[in-house]
């Protein structure tokens, strides 16, 4: 019998197998007993999670070994050096009852041309909603296929629980790096030989650190696994909110892990905020109270907000104080070309739990702060800062977040809705205190489309949103209470080389000969951003000419097709490369982006149709009380362990 | 007569026309009046400096106003609100004679083409080696053209005299970003489910900061330019090593600005090393002591280590007690092909002043620590640690140091030379103390060359030096009393977007498909440099395997025309872009370079045949006495008032 192959056999085949890179049959778990959460995992003492168990028997390809789906595998749990005790027991939970189903992937790129997937077969198991209290070591031991075994060690970190601050406003620049930063100061502060004459709010952090954003089974992230290495202390998956992935389809069985905004809730009565510049449903703001595999169940993720998870046992939740953002399309029913949740009119849902409900920013501005407050301003993500500000005729389309196709002209800015944000939680929160996550999320979504314009205007405002906020918790007498915290989840590989004369680029017939404009070191010349123009706004340190002879030579590595003129988009922002035909996959420069520019071939796959993410490691600005804790380089997840113990949320007991 | 124009009319012209960008009629100077150092300077008190002043008569041009040169002009000096002091008088020198010449500069890339240069008749005066001592606030008043005025505000920062440490170590990433140190990392460390096995030894400093590197009149900076705001305090133009870029043709008349190595020197007597894996001409280490706006003035720098500056007065140096790196063709004279000052020997020179001469590896581990020591180990720059290491054959080139023409193969790395280095400086500074630059010089080397596998190498190789360094520091007991810092001294626009599938890649036969090779986000995988092969070395913490079928898909965002494949380039450094023919300046891609890879068309102008610089803010990493001053982020010259005030060299009096 198959079955009967010798251990030491199979265990030889499992370790030669692994190679797969571009596909893998199950990230985080290279042999073919699956504990999630993995290896090297770390925990929050008291902080809820579930565990996944799966058994994979590949049925073709390089992994099969011929040995049938062991039905029998037998999972332990040991604290230090102590014997190992069977999970239920150890959890003092029912066994769960064994699952099944089959996955297929391929092995690369080479097999999915062929089309000849690997097919699986997989038996598994989940323990739902436990928790580790003790400080230390454990070692969780999967033993399968007649003795194979695969172990994990798990550490809970050993945190103070006395709570060190009142409040955290943890502020997210989505996709914002070094280089965007450095950028970003240039054209919105004036220098005097060398010497800035004003400073950015982030230049003026106590402490600096960089944080690693690389995902659990991949070196590069989005934005929904990132956001939940930092609310979770658990990197993951790609496109998963605050759970491992398994390799099951349902999108909500997988693993989760608890998070910052659940535990703070949760343990200490703590009040929470959520504000976002995308449509609200994305995975920065989502990632603090969903648990999917898959970013894209935005009905799900509204849910989760005013509910919390309801699959499954779990944390208790009761809604945020504050959750401004875009994205009504997944508030009204289908009737308005809405999707959500059971087709439920999610104004009235948020309504009937006595928010509320802001459409625009007169109504922002004169929103009662003693009340919860759903601020859902534009279909879709919300007006950039250089549309709302400069190019205001790009404003007229139909993204009423009533649904009714008018335009959502009178949107506010990231500012007004985080100060906003503050004061409603201020005054709300009383003595439990409260945390507020606030995001710029179109730096991203315009790096995205190499739209550097408007990036770098988002990330201008982000800044200046960093100034009032300070500004206003020092005003309260809060300053020494709250910690603030501005970082990125992840980067793009951007940076600018030099500047452009476009007078001189435009003048030329042959691409050769345009690039004669971009002039490097001594001929990059200072910012013609600040020193030209006469624009001017309520809010300082923004370019005082965004359309300037002499343009910033900047860009990103990573590209698909299109053409380069280095000057802003006044027409909203930008589409650089179209598909051939519809649904081709196959993109190529679009005829109406960047007339006259530089035509250039991508390096990305052609079905890309914009930017990727990028490695490095990202920044992260801290001032108040656990500034320290901020200071050097880290992972991504030691902003959630950081957090964690300022607010001290371990528990060394169950309560 | 033209010169009794109305100053107000002249004034409007003066501030209406500066518009150029690309080219500047001279950096620092958009008037026509110009001091040198500039207004927003700031001083070390007692730091040695010139005074440039220049009055500028535009023969013609946007800038012209039809006045003819000023022969009169005055200049005063006054602290605070005191009353201003001619110059000679406040510094209690001679008034200096009146100097002219003309230069002429293209106003922008039309001039250029039409060849329409405008002429400009300059009248100077140079005040040599003076210094202010009182901390605070000073104003540098030119007064010309019938009473226009070009104010400079001076600051003489108030540090405390103090000494805090007695050694400094800097650590010079040339080029180097966090971008790079997140690749370097993946591909030298080990992760297990998205947690590091091992740290970067620059992933353990206490204290992170960031600095800005742009230049004082362009905001991408060279090497020369950030080396001297690193080492003397003040930004200054592309090309210029310790001094301030005037308009005269003489490269070494410029005003010059003391260094962080003459200080020490000439106040404490403190003993200074240099050690780089660039030729030693080069602009890093010749920042140290040269004094010239063109850093290619080689011969003037390696003489400029042994004996100072020569042309004028200036302070006291008596030479390094150590010298390590590469560049044997400014030490041997031309007979043997090479290009000395004067023709002269510097083997000889030096051997004269009790250096001892090495060159190589053999000898350098054998060499007296108690004596001082010059040690060349090549022409031109060093071998790079991918082929001192790796593919080794590459080293058999006509490279000697002694210019015999045959190779150098016995060459040490950035740790062996630091390490020599460390106990030379040690023995011998006693109680004096030591400060000691080391640059890992090629990480832009091949950046440039966009040799990606051959920057990280020796951002890896700079790492261990970081690491044997402390080691060693700790060893003698001298870690509390040693200030190590690492920065780098500018960018280049590099980041990591995913993996490289160089196996499919390759089996494709067009471009856009073969782009279908790179893999993003969740198909990035895990680094394959780490595990997959079995390469081992004496240092740890390097690829085991330097040409997986997954490598990085990396690179720059500026490039010249090249072809990529993503491989590591085993017969040596890459070369991307060649001529079309001799001296034509029009680089097209090398056909012996990327066989088989994209073709990528440039954005670079075609004179290019590598990358340039970037503008991002570089990291400071800072551990021992003083670390606390180098958190945050600020400006690259606060690089230098950190040493200085840490090594108490501010003089609030002359002595």
């Amino acid at each position: 019998m198959k079955s009967q192959y010798p251990i030491a056999f199979a265990a030889a085949l499992l370790t030669s197998a692994v190679s797969a890179q571009t596909f893998q049959r199950l990230g985080t778990c290279p042999t073919l007993g699956c504990v999630f959460p993995p290896d090297q995992a770390d925990f929050l003492a008291g902080q809820f999670f579930d565990v996944r168990l799966e058994v994979h028997a590949p049925q073709n390809g390089s992994e099969a070994i011929g040995l049938p789906p062991d039905e029998s595998f037998t999972f332990t749990i040991a604290k230090g050096d102590e014997e190992g005790v069977p999970a239920a027991e150890y959890f003092q939970i029912d066994e769960p009852k064994l699952e099944n189903w089959t996955f297929s992937w391929f092995e690369d790129l080479f097999a999915k041309d062929a089309k000849t997937p690997s097919v699986v077969d997989v038996r598994a198991k989940a323990y739902r909603r436990v928790a580790l209290y003790e400080a230390g070591e454990y070692t969780a031991t999967l033993t399968y296929n007649n003795g194979s075994t695969t172990k994990a060690t798990w550490l809970v970190r050993d945190l103070e629980e006395e709570r060190k601050t009142k409040n955290i406003v943890l502020f997210i620049g989505d996709g914002m790096t070094t280089n965007m930063i450095t950028a970003a100061r240039l054209i919105g502060h004036k220098t005097i030989n060398g010497k800035y004459q004003s400073k950015m709010q982030l230049d003026q952090f106590p402490v600096l650190g960089h944080q690693m954003t690389h995902s659990i089974d991949s070196f590069i992230t989005d934005s929904a696994n990132s956001a939940s290495a930092l609310y979770t202390g658990h990197k993951s998956t790609v496109n998963c909110l605050g759970v491992y992935a398994d390799s099951s389809k349902d999108p909500f069985d997988d693993p989760k892990v608890e998070t910052i905004a659940e535990l703070f809730h949760r343990l200490t009565g703590g009040h929470v905020g959520i504000v976002s510049t995308a449509y609200i449903a994305d995975a920065t703001p989502a990632a603090l109270t969903a648990h999917t595999r898959d970013r894209s169940q935005y009905p799900h993720v509204i849910d989760s907000f005013l509910n919390g998870n309801t699959n499954y046992t779990w944390t208790n939740w009761t809604g945020p104080d504050v959750l401004f953002g875009g994205g009504a399309e997944n508030f009204y029913p289908s009737a308005l070309g809405g999707e959500t949740y059971k087709d439920r009119d999610y104004y009235l849902e948020f309504a009937d739990k006595g928010y509320q409900v802001i459409w625009n920013k007169t109504a922002l501005d004169a929103a009662s702060t003693s009340e919860r407050a759903l601020g859902i301003f534009t279909v879709s993500n919300m007006a950039k800062w250089l549309d709302r500000n400069v190019y205001k005729t790009n404003l007229n389309q139909s993204l009423s977040p009533s649904g009714d196709e008018t335009p959502a002209l009178d949107q506010p800015g990231l500012k007004e809705m985080t100060l906003k944000a503050l004061e409603i939680l201020h005054e709300r929160s009383g003595d439990k205190g409260f945390f507020l996550m606030s995001e710029a999320a179109s730096i991203d979504k315009m790096m995205h489309v190499l739209d550097y314009d408007r990036a770098l205007g988002e990330l201008l405002e982000l800044d200046d949103t960093v100034k009032a906020t300070i500004n206003q918790l020092k005003e309260w007498g809060c300053d020494k209470e709250t910690l603030v915290l501005v970082t990125a989840d992840h980067g793009h590989g951007f940076d600018v080389m030099g500047s452009v004369d476009t007078a001189y680029l435009a003048a030329q017939n042959v691409d050769r000969k345009k690039r004669s404009a971009v002039g490097t070191y001594q001929n990059s010349g200072l910012s013609q951003y600040i020193n030209t123009g006469n624009l001017t706004y309520t809010d300082s340190n923004f370019p005082s000419n965004w359309d300037p002879r002499y343009t910033l030579f900047q860009g990103l590595m990573a590209d698909p097709d299109r053409r380069e003129t280095w000057t802003v988009r006044k027409h909203g922002p930008r589409e650089p490369a179209v598909e051939t035909e519809e649904d081709s996959d196959d993109y190529v420069v679009n005829p109406e982006d960047g007339e006259g520019g530089i035509l250039l071939n991508g390096t990305l796959p052609v079905s890309n149709d914009q930017g990727v993410h990028s490695l490095t490691d990202v920044p992260v600005f801290a001032v108040g009380p656990c500034q320290e804790k901020f200071g050097g380089v880290y992972s991504s997840i030691d902003i959630f362990f950081g957090m964690a113990e300022c607010f001290g949320l371990a528990r060394g007991k169950a309560e």
